[in-house]
């Protein structure tokens, strides 16, 4: 990466050849890290952040530690894509902007806390890549993002995410940041997909405010029955031209390629068809982006956790080249 | 599910949205527990039954442990099958009827236990689904319910299970099961389809006698290459319209999908494949099935269990249809 | 245990020379089960129930999973005490009520939740032994039993649970249980003696306000120096004759003795020394009790839960002995 | 180790200086194998082996894996005593004579293999030191031994293992060994010591048919009362200076010291008491030793093998000191 | 395996029949065990021996425990190959003739003694197959293999280890071997295929190197777009009929499927893709073969082992038969 | 922590009441991160900092990952120790200034690397803490703070480390450090005791060396006999009033207490005491200190991890009470 321009000179990863990976502190990608209020006065390109917070999760916890677990693994990742050939380092100035100061024992507190922490980022023109946590922190994530007008969304996931509420009234769970988005005007239905989804139902009828809402579902059995380059491309209609976001949940995945999670369902995803349904959302206007459920204490190999590093750096590379076309 | 007759309303699973899915008392799919007297009383339609048994397993132990994780794991799953539709307690009363008393230390003895345990649910014409415990256990229940006349049997494994003997005469043991069974007259081998079998050899002709007796045997490569429609086809057209028993082995499964299990050989199913695989089954005359050799000790993130428990439940989906269609 | 009145003959754990250890249902000491409405209805002497509920913790969360662990680790306690000779159920009706239907997400609402389920048992005359959940479950417990007048408290824990509150506000953790109660006017400071407390300080003033409120704080430090018998001998001189609750909170063991908990501090008692401890409190006037932060995914071998379970079997000994007493 | 007979040259173990502890075949003490025919042949002086053998386990399994488990982690025995200063290889012969050939799925024909295994290694004038495996393998061990004339036992453990039988009637399984023996008139009752017992009982008279036979019971809170010095005084008494066997279960001590067992009881020795007891049987008759219930699958840090390793490594040093008395 | 001649008679596995596989020593395919000068006097047609060094691992160590790990698994092996019918103990004499004495503080002596250990095997016309150990075991081995002509090589990996140093000048690391075979003179890289390269990149030129000599580099996501067929028929000509090693680095895999293994990549290949490609080199001049970077720290379950295990079985079977045309 | 100067209100950790402790980057104690040259320029008055090297482990690997397992279980850490009132940040600027860059290919380069980084630390009167890595870290570092005169040491171990050398001629191993320091006349033997050792011999004469070179070896039975009181005051006049180091093997514990160690030894100091003996050494005048051995891979519950962490809150509690008396 000779003759980078100063500004981004100083955002690059720490070399594996200079530190060993499993040595140094672990920032997401190595990256440097800087606070909020240093990253708006730069400022950043893209920041990286973690929401570690699993408060809202109705079965087994842990997520609360995936920003950690992801950082450690995400030394792994080098600088150059080595399919497409991005190098999000070379165009844009990256860096770990730390996590948002959660409050685990309470929900709505911490969502407050979420926007507090991520207006400004998006105010100064940062692009946001989250890595949480449960589901629910997107919910928050596309308030700030969508506050002025609604984004589309391209949901990977096993699961809607759209319910109305749990346990008799519990309206903020990880099941339900979607239908309070749509509810809230951030998130435009008719430009959202969810690929992925299955597992057995509460009810026939659970997906039908979904529906109504316009969001196209395209369940595994769809998936696999059209393949992914015709979800791909689907998918890539639907949101069109418009401002973008993209959810990551990695329950999507197949537990065999992601056990770390807390409500596996499975029958997912490949972590090789994840990275080319991902790379298959190239050039798409993307605006934000978030890697979610990844539960480190269920991971005991590492390995979710460096799915989630992975396809961050992936989302990354999306980001950046968006970023580029808009410049 | 409104307006189910009173019959029917008893026997529905505890929802996750009034007691979260970790919490409550783990029976299998949140049913209702009664004892197998109760259960004879009341009758049920289906019954399952876990069968904590591991001594006649000829590698690593744990699978003792098996219908405890099942019974975790299943709290997973909820009330309809989001491909087929089906949804079994809308149709049948289903309730956890306990664990068979076994005797750890005595292969026969338990033997004879499992056939008590079963016989008089068999006997008042209640179906079956039995979790294991090693893949012994099979044989007893095929005694019970091929007593009067042979079953076929749809048989996904790994291994063949018709082994003679081991340890120089060892005539019960979790290799041996089916070819007891066929000794016995209760499984009808020429309605015997095994399906994913794979594996080193003792000897190039170890198969012989499963061949000789008219079992036909798909082995993993076989599959591959015929693809599993073919497969399906091949399976339903071999058992035809008789009763039928569906075993279900978790080693059919790649390590990577259930690695918690005694004695795995890589190179199997996907759980996509496996629940294409039971899904395949549909409209069958099943009268009985069982998912056994789920081993927790190996297993650190539950995963396998929960391969076990969606299996059981979509095995459960089909129970309940035969049992629309014999009704 | 022959000769035992019907209504005792009714409540006998299920034994273990019956049913394996390992296998049937995972109930409290292998107890039956009741719901909350069949307690009170019989009633009930003594109710076991779980809190799995750990979305106060402010560290790393699992303990939502404690009930689950207890469960299957008290199926190794057996009838008698080996050395007192306590029997519980020769003389009290015992079982297990199932779990509180907590509300994962929503901290304030499950406070309300935990009192609507014990307040009809504590109405009953029925004595409580609960199984956390992390420990602002004790909050609830303590205001229904301490209603109508304060109740004293021997609270053996790492940390003294008094702070004011967390995260710029938040009053409601595990940190904080015991300040709600005795601001609520539920638990009497001036009869609570708080033994183990150790590791370091946010401030060297951070006792002061339980020090100001009478509670009397035994530092492990402390207890080492004076050793266990002056150390139980003062407590019970501090508790006196009036009624009294004993919350046990498992990280007051060092992380080698109970690994599986949240926040650990090293230094702390062995399970011989928990064991004495517990043993000492015979024949105090205890009107409930609970074993709390126990955390399954942080106990590979079960064996910090095999210490909940037995010491919540010694709490039952002691509860039914206290009743025996008061009747 | 210079200057040493070429008869017990050939029979020191691997040094750890030449291959790393953690590279080469992994033999007990990393010593050379031989086979039992060949043992005979030579003779050795001791000879260790392996009795991998769970299946009369009443709770958890994998003792199986026990002679594995214990195998490597010996691999960090060196070859003199630090306390002592004994050095068995300086005076015996002793070898790893490999495993028991067991027949998992049934006990009777187990108990007749290990005694056809072990009776030519006795009838050479071998000493054995036999490596569990549950606990019921000692049975055939005191059969072989006591053959002649009843021999005397220290027996360190949790848990008494006279019960008369199991489950309706099983008379074989690991918490019978010692009963049975006594029948068979090859345990001497009179010259029995049981240190260590505790833990919850089925009934208060439970012991009773141990201590009419005139076995003297230690139990766990007795030996804390008199001290290990006391209870090593007594149990030398107890056994005098006839030959006397020494059966050490691993789950004497406290599971924070050896997790890694299938029935453990809190409360038990440390480590540092553990290896102060077995150095106190210095100078004693003894004739064979074992080391039993190591279950590796529930010993995630390999430390209970490493306890076990080291048990072995000491009871090694005291029978080769009594060969040398003998001698 | 009846009438083989005395020569191989002697080197057949211990039969599972005989002693259940989780019991007795473990070596590789539980083949007799002789050191490398019987090994020579003999002299065996194919030697299986560890290379437990991982201390040229520059990301997570343990792959020194990899030959220990292998050989426990492959007590699974059994005679035949049951989709080739290969049965290579028919016709070779294979023995495990135990681990290189590495010294795990210096690289530079281990890369001398592992050559020291080879060349009298090689030396005497003896086919090695080595189990690793990190990746830079296999250049001394190429060093003496390839010692008189340099061979092809066959490398099924996720990264090239083509690089030139790491850390600022270390140039014999686990990322630099067939560089280093290269420079030597003992490896041809126009013979040279390497098969399932991925993963970011350090920078885009970083295989350049690699390809001006001529390797041909297949990525993964070549692979998948050609097809396995065409990836064989490819390697195959590339190779073509002269001397030809094989190199299998587990993390070739997906983690999913080997998540023991210090230096992961996500989207990897499946077990069966892995079978399907090695069973596709039958038929070549094979004079070699090693499975390296298997680390059973990271392994829970054991599956990476048990592949490992099961590719080396792979190998074996291709080995014999190539000896056999040779000859 | 009010009116702070602000030269040290800089350098606070940050409180777990702002950020939950599971959040957050994890440094050291939560002090803020700055490189060595920041640390020189500032001056710090202690610099805490990681080394992750393993290279030179004999045994089982993994300490490697030891920096970064502490740097997140001292998230646990908080300002005051409970029993001595001390609080380092109050009269102390410390930081965490990161990990040396280690080559852990090359024994000797890392260890040019280890003295390269920590002399600039030590030439600007910087006080050192560091968190090893395996033992042979202690070396370089007492080769830049003895350069000027020889140190004494109170070496807290399982193993003497004095060892000559390894595998026929490895001088630098974890085994060798201590005799390498007297032999470079950085480390005064005189001056020196050795606490805790243990575990068998490679010989009757193996720390010969040691105690020739007037080293003081208190083994662990040594240390139980005279009581800890007896051995703080024994070690405290060894060492006098001179410049002292303190080495902290975390294998001095007990494997129940720190199971998370590569060459573990039973028999070890349980929690209480090793805080005991720490806190005993207050007074000294201490000019750097190392905890070392931590290996996570082997520590599935954190445990050891945060007995290193407390450990080295205590030791840094020391230090700055020394630099507070030599100021």
């Amino acid at each position: 990466m000779t003759d980078l321009p100063p500004r981004l000179a100083r955002f690059q990863p720490l070399s594996g050849m200079a530190m060993p990976r499993f040595a140094g502190l672990a920032s997401f990608m190595r990256l440097p890290v800087l606070d909020t209020a240093a990253a708006v006065a730069e400022p950043l390109d893209i920041a990286l952040f973690g929401i570690p917070f699993d408060s809202a999760t109705t079965n087994r916890p842990g997520t609360r530690l995936g920003p950690r677990g992801i950082r450690e693994q995400s030394a792994l990742m080098r600088l150059v894509n080595h399919v497409t050939g991005a190098s999000p380092y070379e165009t844009c100035a990256c860096a770990d902007v730390g996590d948002v100061p959660v409050n685990p024992a309470d929900v709505v507190d911490t969502l407050g806390r979420i926007e507090t922490f991520v207006a400004p980022l998006v105010g100064a023109g940062i692009t946001t890549l989250a890595i949480g946590g449960d589901h629910l922190v997107t919910y928050p994530l596309l308030r700030v993002i969508g506050r002025n007008s609604p984004v589309g969304l391209i949901h990977i996931d096993a699961h809607s995410d759209t319910t109305d509420s749990y346990f008799g009234g519990a309206k903020l769970t990880h099941g339900t940041p979607f239908r309070r988005a749509i509810e809230d005007g951030v998130l435009d239905p008719t430009r959202t997909v969810q690929i992925g989804i299955r597992g057995t139902l509460y009810a026939r009828d659970e997906r039908q405010w979904a529906l109504d809402q316009g969001i196209r579902i395209l369940e595994m059995e769809t998936v696999i029955a059209q393949g992914l380059p015709a979800v791909i491309e689907e998918a890539r209609s639907i949101v069109g031209a418009g401002p973008t976001y993209v959810s990551f949940d990695i329950d999507s995945l197949d537990p065999a390629f992601a056990p770390g999670t807390g409500t596996p369902e499975i029958g997912g995803f490949t972590s090789r068809e994840a990275l080319f349904l991902v790379r298959g959302l190239r050039g798409l206007n993307l605006v934000g982006a978030d890697v979610v459920e990844v539960a480190p204490p269920l991971d005991p190999s590492g390995t979710t956790a460096l799915v989630g590093a992975t396809i961050a750096f992936e989302l990354l590379c999306l980001l950046a080249e968006a970023r580029g076309r808009r410049a």
